[in-house]
């Protein structure tokens, strides 16, 4: 440890176990209470998101916030087209327990916005992205997780609604085609808590832990 | 809030300020202290890390510890061979700049894993992912950031390396060809610790602000 040292954090017990439980809470929320989310409530957690590691540093994401009705309308069309077909392409058994779930808190979510990464940043000169351009996708990705966690923190749920054309949510929202769609998001106070997904509580899938998914080499 | 939620955690003051130091204070680190972590540290870590979202429920990562000594050769030959093409394609006044990074910790990192997305997982029954399969890579990519940042706060470094041909790295550790590679990882104890991201400290990029990141639709 160097002497600039003397000022970092120490993470104590105490603050470990926080951070455990805020990951065992944090949840995809689709239910959301009407009350308004204030605007610096927001403008906080985008700048909490800046503090996301990225390739080269590059930090090539993009926020769009969707305020306006019909932008509103037209992601919510693709939804519900996408959905449709996802419906109609499950497997027999599993049609109706597909059309129990709720995927999205389009109609009631205050907040909502886009994110995207930008395919070339200039910004990095291009570190680490060479073999690798997925990783500007991938810095993108992390942001909007520093943001979950921070808004979960803050007793905001965020769901993250991949049932999409991202062709049409570009559209929609009128940005660059080159961009790279990322998700959309609806972020408010949600109905309820809970340390188990919705997908689990609904029976749709439950979780395994790391001896499922770890190889030794 | 409905019943069950009286076991909902509180997560207070203290707590986000203590999240906050820690998004601030968790780095990209290349310099590891030759100091062994606990096979228990990894293990508990790994467990974190699957408590991070994913497109339905589906968990498609995989972990690949790295321990045999001819493999981790293999993909630090793979990091050499890149990074070398890397420098040479830098324009003419960074390849200096670009020359003094330490861009890994392939050695001296005691703990080494990569990160894989299998590219169509059975479980979570293809929820979500229709018409974004690469929702399962962006998972994964939270999984790892759900590790990165517990291990930040049980005061160990994480470093991402990208600089390498995921073919190589495939091969290296005889993985399926058709797993999506999300990035290789050194774990260790830091030699310093900083709110600065090293490419800052090093006059290669420096950070910006929400501002410059959002647009309003």
């Amino acid at each position: 440890m160097d002497a600039a040292n003397g000022l970092a954090p120490v993470f104590d017990a105490v603050f470990r176990c926080g951070l455990l439980d805020l990951l065992r809470w944090r949840r995809d929320v689709r239910r959301f209470c009407a009350a308004a989310v204030p605007a610096s409530v927001f403008d906080e957690l985008l700048d909490i998101a800046c503090l996301a590691p990225s390739v080269g540093l590059s930090q090539p994401w993009r926020f769009v916030t969707v305020d306006d009705r019909r932008r509103r309308a037209a992601v919510r069309a693709s939804f519900v087209r996408c959905n449709q077909q996802a419906f109609a392409s499950q497997a027999p058994e599993r049609a109706a327990a597909y059309a129990r779930l709720k995927l999205a808190g389009l109609d009631d979510a205050p907040i909502q916005f886009a994110v995207f990464a930008v395919p070339g940043p200039r910004r990095g000169h291009g570190l680490g992205r060479r073999t690798m351009p997925e990783t500007t996708a991938y810095s993108t990705v992390i942001a909007v997780h520093t943001l979950w966690l921070a808004a979960r923190a803050a007793g905001l749920g965020l769901g993250w609604v991949s049932i999409l054309d991202p062709s049409e949510v570009k559209a929609a929202l009128e940005v660059p085609p080159d961009w790279i769609f990322i998700g959309y998001f609806c972020l408010g106070y949600p109905t309820d808590e809970s340390d188990a997904p919705e997908l689990e509580r609904a029976g749709w899938e439950h979780r395994r832990g790391a001896d499922a998914v770890r190889l030794r080499r």
